[in-house]
Formats: structure tokens, C-alpha cells, sequence
């Protein structure tokens, strides 16, 4: 089995041959993915992912709950913005929860085809090793990117992943995979430290948003694996 | 002044805001710029580089000179290949040469509006970063890739263009700048070896190819500047 790293949602035409027959892990580390596993680790019954801000609309006056945000701000209309903080047990257990973000709901629609779509995060980056593993498939990280601009945060989570799943037998020779396992084999010491130099922090230290920064750093605090399913559109914990 | 790194032509309209005053370097190592920099060194009057095989076959019957390469190989009806060792003195001296390659053409297709549009290869490294910082404009290296995809050569090319250019003031603070440079930081004690494991090695290498691999890598052996003139569609150098 092979793992590729695609750096943009723009690239994903040129990465997505037999993705029918791959999983595709889609990946925003600053934050859509690892808010939606928080959300749904916090027992949200389902997320689902939509990407404008009309559809948002729509749902919201239907009576759904709806996070959402443009340009690092929760978007004025919304219950949540896109902070992983934003999901509690108390107000997201048991509800459908609607979510649109700048980057990460995109991706996930480009990667729609894939035989697996799921949302990777630090916070579960082991549970996703294993199930790709487990599954003996062919994988493709999808990195969500900066308005399809390559960025640090999401390859080096394809880095990340690519060597726990070297560990396990895949082979890591394209050269995304390469330079994104240098990304992580440079930065795993400190990710703090590495982080600190990228444009979406000080995007976030601008906005006065930086304190989640710590948590979506933070590998397995999450043991689930979200699921996209396209017949019905949903994001869920399929254990 | 600031410098960027695109890491595909599918990029580039996520990165060429303004580029109409910028100059952007347009970089294919393994190996039309290195090709286009070594036949204009060697006195070819000019490049005109074509995307279509059918054009270049047009020039052919039309008496032009024709270096033309699809796949690594070069193509039937065409006097040369993409090797620079095609393009001797004796071959091109005085003469226009028109160029057709998989990935390099394209890429200066793409970036036609560029206030400068500049031929780069670690052949003339130093000339390019000359010529950038001697204009005071921002600096885009765009990397013509492999069918669009992410490649290693011509990313580690922007790291070390971007090396030189923080020297000279630059800012470097785009998160594909840092990894570039941060690819070029590790490679730079020995770029054969760093380059080795790359797709494009095993695609020369599986074509019997590699013969121009190390000229390919080797600074500064040429110094000058090809210049695109979007209103005559030619490369020549401008001294």
C-alpha cells in the first residue's frame, strides 16, 4: 500500500486516480477537522458539512444547529464558529450539528468519491493509522489548505501519518510524502515551536484566537474515527 | 520585498495576485530550464517555447530548429530532446530554437502577465537572484512539477533561490518559503544525495536518462538571464 500527500484541494485532480478504491483523509488542523472530532467525540450525533454560507443559512432557520466560519471568524448568523472549544458536551450531544468553514468543508467536497472519506486530526492521528491499516488500502491525505494554498500545519500532519503508517508497512516514495515526513521528522521535537513560524498563526494571534492552538497540536487525545458518508451527506463515528 | 513558492502550475492563480508587477521565476530542473538556460548560453538567438506538440510540429516544417519532449523522451520528429547536452554550440549557435516539454512550457503559459518572467535552473542560481534583488520586486518561484503534481527538484530550487534572496533582504516568511528553504537547508551538504530519492531520478534513471543529473544540479555555471517577451512570445537573454 502507498501513501500520497496532496497539499491543496486545488492539487486533488492530480492525486485523486482510483480514489474510489482509497481512503482519503481529509485534514485542517487550524481547525475544521479537529473540531469536527471534537464535536462528534463530544457526542454530536452527526456532522454535516456543507460549503457555503447560504446553505448554512438555510439549516440554521430550520431549527439545526450550524457552526460556522470565514477568515478564522464565526460567521455573525451561527450558533459555533470554528473552535474546537465551541462544541461542548452540553450543547452538541445528541444533535446534528451543520458546519462550513473557509477551507475544510471544500475539501471534503472534492474528495467526495472516495471510497473512504474521513477526518483526520492530531487528536485521533493513531485511530486513522489503524483504520487505514486495517483496511489495506491505498491512502491520500488531503491537506485543506489556505484558500488552496499550500500550508504548514496540514502537511505536516500528512507527515505525521505517513510515518505511523511507514511503521506499518506502507510505502512513503512520492515525493509530497518525502518532504512532508522531513516536515515531521524536523518538527516532532518541539510542534510547537515549528508551528509558531507559519502564516495561520499569526492569523490566529491576530484575530485573538490562538488558544486552541495547544489542543489541535495535541496528538490522540481522540480514539474515533469520523466517517463521511456521501449517500446521506453526514460525517459520524463509525466504530 | 517578499518571496513566494508555488509548487504547481494548477497553483498558480492562488499566488499570482499583482503579478504583473512581480517577477516570476519559472523553474523546471530535471530539466527544461536547465535545457533552455544551457541552448541560450551556448548562443541560440532565442527560445520559443510552444505548449503543443502540433505547433512545434508546424515550426518544424517550417525550417525552425525543434527541441521537443513528452515522458522524459524526446519526441520522433524533433532535432532534440530535453537533454541540456542536446543543444551544443555547434548546434544552436545563431539559431531560434523552438521547445516543447511536459511540464515547463506550461508552467511559462501560466505566467505570461508577469511584469518578468524569468528562466531559473541552479545553472544561473546566482544571476536569478541578481537580476530579482536588482529590481527590488516581490518574487514568485513558480515549480512547473510533474503533470501538475508536487515535485522535489524544482521546490528544493525555490528553497535555495530564497536563501539567497534573504540574504539580500527578502522576506521569506510564506509558510511554502519555509519549507522550501527548509528542504534546502537539509540538502545542501549534499544535493545528489537528497535528490536521489525522488520520482523523477527513478523516471530518468528507468529511460537511461540520467546522464545530465549532476549537470543538472550544479551552481552557477552559467551567467545570464533568459528573459520571456510576452508580445514576441520569445526567451532570449537580456544582458
Amino acid at each position: 500500500m502507498k501513501v500520497d500527500v496532496c497539499f491543496s484541494p486545488a492539487l486533488y485532480p492530480y492525486y485523486s486516480e482510483n480514489d474510489n478504491q482509497k481512503i482519503v483523509v481529509v485534514v485542517d488542523i487550524f481547525r475544521a477537522t479537529t473540531t469536527m472530532c471534537a464535536a462528534l467525540n463530544n457526542g454530536a450525533r452527526c456532522i454535516i458539512p456543507v460549503a457555503s454560507i447560504e446553505e448554512a443559512k438555510e439549516y440554521k432557520t430550520k431549527g439545526y444547529l450550524v457552526g460556522a466560519e470565514r477568515n478564522v471568524k464565526r460567521c455573525d448568523f451561527a450558533d459555533f464558529g470554528n473552535s474546537p472549544f465551541d462544541y461542548t458536551k452540553e450543547a452538541v450531544q445528541g444533535k446534528d450539528v451543520v458546519f462550513t468553514t473557509t477551507n475544510g468543508t471544500q475539501a471534503i467536497e472534492k474528495a467526495r468519491n472516495a471510497e473512504y472519506l474521513i477526518i483526520g486530526a492530531f487528536s485521533n492521528i493513531s485511530a486513522i493509522a489503524e483504520f487505514c491499516s486495517s483496511r489495506q488500502k491505498d491512502v491520500i491525505v488531503l491537506c485543506a489548505g489556505w484558500n488552496n494554498r499550500f500550508n504548514i500545519e496540514d502537511s505536516l500532519f500528512g507527515g505525521a501519518l505517513s510515518a505511523l503508517l511507514a511503521q506499518k508497512g506502507y510505502q512513503t516514495s512520492f515525493d509530497a510524502t518525502l518532504v512532508a515526513m522531513s516536515m515531521w521528522a524536523e518538527a516532532k521535537v518541539n510542534v510547537r515551536d515549528y508551528i509558531n513560524k507559519t502564516e495561520h498563526i499569526k492569523r490566529l494571534e491576530a484575530n485573538n484566537l490562538q488558544d486552541s492552538v495547544d489542543y489541535c497540536l495535541s496528538e490522540n487525545t481522540i480514539n474515533k474515527v469520523p466517517v463521511y458518508d456521501r449517500e446521506t451527506g453526514k460525517i459520524t463515528i463509525v466504530s
